[in-house]
């Protein structure tokens, strides 16, 4: 069984890379086996279809030297945080993965799904330490903690900031470029959303260098948790 | 395509009167167009049918100037904020309407329609601005922001109050009024509700009164948000 | 009808012991009727059959001098707290028992059935108070209030402590002894859980001494609400 | 050493009584002894003169079966919850009183003296309890507990509420309005403050309505505390 | 007397533009008059002489279109919120200014005097009501309101944001560099602080980007208060 | 300069063992340079002299293996989180040594000197970066980060958990024995504090556990800070 270091759960394809690239691409430059399973194929977006979604996510992951990444298949659009089901589909994904940690979206949210899946997640990494819950995906997974990154609303007071370098931002910049269906086109064309503006690009720049100066770092993605970190040394903390 | 400033929506008849009245009546007023989305038809009261509920409201949409009032249809005791197609009933409902502003009942009470609604308006807010969500629906509608106006709990730091004059207040009472069936009767008869007692009027009143004293004003309203407000000038704020 | 005065929800057989076994015990022995109403019957468990998890329970319950326990027949590792049917199946229980008050365990938690449970019962108490809701069920219950018991994670500020004397605190460990099944064995075997192990056991203890520290008393066990306690007098507080 | 029950903290000579007479009454009917220390004279209010006040506070006390009253001689307008010798005063006035319960006005609040008092009182009731500290006020006073009552402001979410009677409420009535210095006068005059003006009376009975409607009580007064509250029996809390 | 409409508590000469120069600007240029009121001439900074500041100060002031700057003369790193005198600077100015609404840094800040005087303006703006109190410095002014512009430190949960467009962050920007002697030389030169670095201005943009985002504008700067704004139409609010 | 890696600031001799004692002894066996800064001489303390606590401090960091120790000598029962002049007093201390992290006792407490220290020194790591401020200090030490230890109240929902091992338990076990004048005696004499008892002893190793069940270890001390950590992996956090 071929345990992992971070699963990481995204809505759609493309959520991780636009919150969580940074770090994303820092873990696997460290030789950490980085997977991502998106919830959902993005099929309710106003721009692009599954299929050019689907080969925007491979090339960006190539960008980031993810170990894997997976489309789990919940309904886009239709995620529900209180439905054992659907919790039961990330459940799976950690038997799978067996990652020794875990990160999911904040429920600090507009969107429907992005509520939805940060609690989804807090509630699969219990579930998935119970052995009669879902045999037939693998053995238990005892222990896991859950992490949430910040989403497209600021997280009030994040737990711990991970810092970037220049270098960790650009692969960042690169893999959120893969996803050209989704952002403003040159002739300025398509449907309008909210990503689909240079205001969002220049967004995620100035969250992550505001985050990295308080940091002390060049740029910075915020984290949340529902419980508290575990430090034994606070040198460089 | 007809757009509205606002759009209420409300758990069942009469719960858009008792907390948010007084607003709604001054908006009208100063020729906003004011429409209520009761989410439901209030089947469950323990007083009063639903037909007479139906005339109830109508008569408090008159004296409160509404621009519209319809019922949503969902089930009332049974709405749950985790299901993406009581959402959608909201999303069609924003579709219809295209208000400029939107606010739903807070969360923070004790009823479980109360509590599912605001969440339900909090997700249809977001999802509303989708192209391939319910195109059936109507065009998206981009930017919608939700306000939740305080329910049957004090909310414990409301960002904003909403100030009322006597007059205000006196169209507020008025429109509560017309709930009969809902309301104590004169001869203290029908099954005993938390609504049906004077002391529930003179709560309503308090509670008026209570916020307009830090509003500064005869009486006010308490409102709450999940994001923050956006102000120009704090000249009177 | 015979009243009770209080009723306990817990997710699964064991939990109510665990988190609030002591103020039990001191409430029956103080002559108050005591009913556990178990969500469901621990049928995921990792350890044990249904079978003798119940035989457990009804060990426990007389240690404890329960006036009543039921299993509530909800689906273990499937509670939903957005579920108006499963609320339902908690309002009749209300009305069976007709408690003067209600608890459940905290949604401060990991499992997924904690985190539902307590927001299930918040709802309920409310519920069981309209006439036309499961009026099958027998009649309406007003002005119910609930308390939360602290689950597996620390109460970040709970509102109340129940102290708890050297007495109380034995029945506790008593009656959760009676959970063989899912406590470590004195072989080690079995498979693992968060439950079975020597850890556990002294983190109850642990727990309960430093609330006790902070009540002044021998041990405590702490509670939270949505909604201000009602106090008269404040000696002895 | 004559002990008593409750010790009130109190900014100015008609604080005490404004947020907190109904429960003093309350407790004094039921057989309490309660002292008010006015931590200063209120010489800077704008209208009275020291005398007047002193007398007005006085006479509220008879009204309220106060046990004691006095004034601490703390100077108006200068409480500073930082400095030691102001907390020593209070110290002071915990050794001379022996309380079972003590209470202060909340630091949710806008005057200066009433954001500083509650402060204060939160580090005397603790330094009560040091042999060596103040050994000329009399021997120490261990396991002191502290409780604010509201101020001026709305408290976000008040751990408690303490319910009144229609008698009660009626007493807290009496006992403000023997502070005819500092009200509004028939005649309108006098120099504008806060209080004296009608909207100023018409909002303690509103607050005190609103907060009574959640307590189930004609009237409460609402409380809060930096620690848990200690309870044995929910029934009826 | 002349009465103003914005009175700006700033700890230091410059801290008002870094924090809220955009809107000063934006009031400025609306016909709005705005003064700064320096609590410390900044002589503790590492770099620059009074002198330098005070002409930068100025020559910031003229930028932003203000009605009036001074320095209220109290210590340099020696700020106390808990002072009664170093509170009562601040009422006089308030007397001297009568602004109808009242700016302070926030308390969420590192720098000791940044904590101190939100803290110190929150006790004057109330304090400068009595009639008693400094009557010396002016008639009393009733009824003010306080808010708190962010500090160094972000805001956890700021009730409004300030929309600022492109030309009102220009303006901004072009104050910040009257401050030559705080900022980072070409020549890399003078003693290391936070602020004389390129990255100390590449954190304004980003910070005032990222809030932008939030508020639908170019820029953004962001507030917070203890109490709830007062908001009569939410058309675009 | 000899820099040094923990500076920890205590109120009184024994809190830093008391409440960091663990961490502490773990750090000094990792070859970490502590030095515990005792703010006063415990002179107020019921029990014990000033000479005995001083050879009881002495004693119990060389059990810990602490680099260093020293008295700063604030006046016991003194402390004032406000008065600039005791700030300083905590600045020429981290100028003195130099420390790359800083703690202090949260001023989540009961003891007056507790909640003072804590704010202390919150303005101390940011002043002590200041080179115009106590320059006979020696050089301004930039970038300090504080993290505050929890005191005698639980910390509402601390940042992080200092796992321990039995072995890092076993030194603050022997630490805080060290303070013989200060803890119940065998013949139960003595006046009479809240440290004194068996109680409390039981308390600190039950608080330990009960952490260090959440965080997975033996035992953990819990500690929190106004800002985010910033943490580069996630393994094993």
């Amino acid at each position: 069984m071929s345990a992992i270091d971070y699963l990481v759960f995204a809505p759609h394809p493309d959520d991780a890379e636009i919150h969580l690239g940074a770090a994303m691409a820092a873990w696997s430059r460290a030789g950490r086996r980085v997977v991502v399973c998106d919830a959902t194929d993005g099929a309710l977006a106003s721009r692009g279809t599954v299929a050019e979604r689907s080969r925007e996510a491979a090339a960006a992951a190539e960008i980031l030297g993810l170990a894997g990444r997976e489309v789990l298949g919940l309904p886009d659009g239709g995620l529900n945080e209180a439905d054992p089901a659907q919790r039961d589909v990330l459940v799976a994904a950690l038997r799978r993965h067996r990652p020794r940690a875990v990160l999911a979206i904040s429920a600090v949210a507009r969107h429907s799904d992005h509520i939805a899946l940060g609690r989804l997640a807090e509630r699969a990494v219990k579930m998935a330490a119970l052995h009669r819950l879902l045999p037939e995906a693998g053995p238990a997974v005892p222990g896991l903690r859950l992490w949430w990154y910040e989403a497209e609303l600021p997280l009030p007071s994040p737990k711990f900031l991970i810092p970037s370098t220049e270098a960790d931002w650009q692969a960042k910049r690169a893999a959120i470029a893969c996803y050209g269906s989704q952002l403003a086109r040159p002739d300025g064309g398509g449907p309008a959303t909210s990503i689909a503006t240079p205001a969002f690009l220049q967004w995620i720049e100035a969250r992550g260098r505001a985050w990295g100066f308080q940091a002390g770092s060049d740029y910075a993605e915020a984290c949340d948790g529902s419980e508290a970190l575990r430090v034994g040394d606070l040198i460089g903390v």
